[in-house]
């Protein structure tokens, strides 16, 4: 059967590429980069040029780049990291309402162990409030954590501009980037960004390796205590592979970014088109501020559950939000933040394209999409209670 | 030029068999094991299966199976995450003085957090003294870590009596299984372990991937919060092609295990004799209750860091001590415990044996070695301060 992956939030197929340029790092070159004998220093070397590769492209110095296993453990080094090492000055963090679960769940950890959280308002399109944040920051405050894009609805925020007031109020800010690194331009200098969570396999690269960008001089506590590897901060032997892996899945996808960002925009907006002559059909997120590849629409009266189920019998896979929170009955924090009541949230459906999407695949699902829409609708026990 | 690695308990290479078995996992079947529709579902079922075959080697059940970023992280979450969820309990964990830095460092960490920490001492071999950790229960002691296999000197730890004295007195008993795991029986129900850590990169899996075993009951904090992967107790997209490819080095390693303790003991025993027989040359480390492929020696009036490198222009692959320390410049914590002076310590070389280790290449190491000892002696600035 035909199958088009509609969930490039979710994950990414390894790029051919990328597995070339990692293989020989499993059984040949498979040294451990604290060695001291050639092969433990072929293997650091292969190390450092990956941390220089990413390094350069954010515009960052190579040893701001600390290596992790993923965009979970980097949001939870960020926020526990920086709360531990900095309590002394302060015990109160900002982020927000629509932010993935990592650092959610991180946040609420942190208030179990005794620090305050303040979680802003975003508006209807997941727009963070800004002069909230001005008025929220406060001299206990010690991190501002507010996602570059987000990953359901794909609305940007405007982190230029939260880093900017955090640099002039001397509060570190942090950025969950995992859904933007490497699609959309990032400067950490120039955004003021001071740390920075960004993942390997949202763009092509291997599942299990991230990295956290700590601007020089941020003072964090690690999470992962050991052998003092990357210079400290996160300790354990290093995914040499995966570690090549994700450099090279960065460097096919900033080379490429200009050319997808328009494909997948251009692609995306033909997508938005078409689903919202659907009636009673509505688009999630930012009309405009909103990353390429992702579109999220909810639709009246039917759950998106039993459409991801439908379509996924017709060969495309799709989601309803996040594939952390998948498998959770619980409305979407996000689109409830936004305005959305349990039942308009449970009617969502996430579509996110990316490098192997092509304009036939847009055409098969404008052609079934409202197909199974009618179809559930005329099925729908919630036709007549919805609000 | 010939390369003979002999630094197995550092890294080992990837099986080729293990490659094999990961490859679908990263480009074809790459869905994200928390998504809805067929591919992530495949994804699910391939990590479950994973979990179900590695459970059976040490007699666990699939769900007490935590699959981790690695030993280190491993290490960490058990030990904080029993801290941190036991502190009404109590404050106090004991471990001893030669586990590996993932431990020991993860302990100052929570001394600073408030923790009371005993370090139980080693006799001369490394073994830890039982009655020293029976008088040191008390009714505020809420873990006792104790490693299986020293991963310097491959001394086994009596862990069947710990676990028994730690049953005995309602304390958790974990232990950090790395260097043992797949390479000697474990069976956590007779054996009476709590917690269990283990690395897929130490018996030819892939890095970046580990495991936390948590018999049913044992409560722990999560270390990585966010979408509730692993029942809720340890967030993050799964590492799918990992966690496959540590199942199938798990699988191999079992079904090889018998044969190769019997191989590689032999191997270490003639290693052992032979380079006994230079001068002033002495085992660190238990002469009997070692792992079967490990050898730790050392030797007076040198410094082992001239010695591996003169080893590494032979192409001998071998190490002073774990790689994790490697870079560091001071006497491994591990033998000044079993009571060796700074200089002693740092006399010593560890040669440790693996999978693809033969005879001819015990026959290049016991040519070469004495001869690389004596030459290094002939020049040694230590050859008359030696205590």
């Amino acid at each position: 059967m035909k199958k088009i992956y509609l969930d490039y939030a979710a994950t990414t197929p390894v790029d051919p590429r990328v597995l070339v340029a990692m293989k020989p790092y499993f059984s040949k070159e498979f040294g451990n980069a604290s060695s001291l004998y050639s092969m433990g220093q072929q293997a650091r070397l292969a190390m450092e040029n990956s941390r220089k590769k990413i390094a350069k492209i954010i515009n960052a110095e190579p040893d701001e780049i600390v290596f992790t296993s993923g965009g979970t453990e980097s949001d939870n080094l960020a926020l526990v990291g920086v709360a531990l090492a900095n309590k002394e000055k302060g015990n109160h963090i900002i982020t927000n309402k629509i932010e993935h679960k990592a650092i959610m769940e991180t946040c609420e950890f942190l208030e179990k162990q005794g620090f305050e959280i303040t979680y802003l308002n975003v508006d209807k399109y997941g727009v963070v409030d800004l002069n909230q944040l001005k008025k929220s920051i406060r001299k206990e405050t010690i991190l501002v954590s507010i996602m570059h894009a987000n990953n359901e609805i794909g609305t940007l925020e405007p982190i230029e501009e939260i880093g900017k007031i955090c640099r002039e109020k001397g509060v570190y800010f942090h950025t969950d980037a995992v859904q933007s690194f490497c699609k959309i331009p990032i400067d950490v200098k120039n955004m003021k960004i001071d740390m920075l969570s960004a993942s390997s396999h949202k763009i092509y690269g291997p599942k299990g390796v991230g990295l956290l960008y700590v601007r020089k001089g941020i003072k964090i506590e690690p999470l992962l205590h050991g052998g003092g590897h990357e210079s400290g901060r996160r300790s354990g032997t290093e995914n040499v592979a995966g570690i090549v892996g994700f450099a090279k899945a960065c460097e096919i996808a900033s080379k490429e970014m200009e050319k997808e960002v328009r494909r997948l925009g251009k692609m995306r907006d033909r997508l938005v088109d078409g689903i919202l002559k659907i009636p009673s059909s509505y688009l999630n997120g930012h009309p405009e501020k909103r990353l390429p590849g992702n579109t999220n629409f909810r639709f009246d009266f039917i759950e998106g559950e039993a459409l991801i189920l439908r379509l996924d019998m017709l060969g495309i896979e799709a989601s309803t939000g996040s594939a952390c929170s998948s498998r959770d009955l619980k409305a979407s924090h996000v689109l409830t933040s936004i305005g959305l009541n349990p039942k308009q949230a449970h009617g969502s459906l996430r579509i996110t394209m990316g490098r192997y999407t092509r304009e036939k695949d847009i055409n098969y699902v404008l052609k079934n999409v409202p197909k199974v829409v009618n179809e559930l609708r005329k099925i729908s026990p919630f036709k007549k209670g919805w609000e």
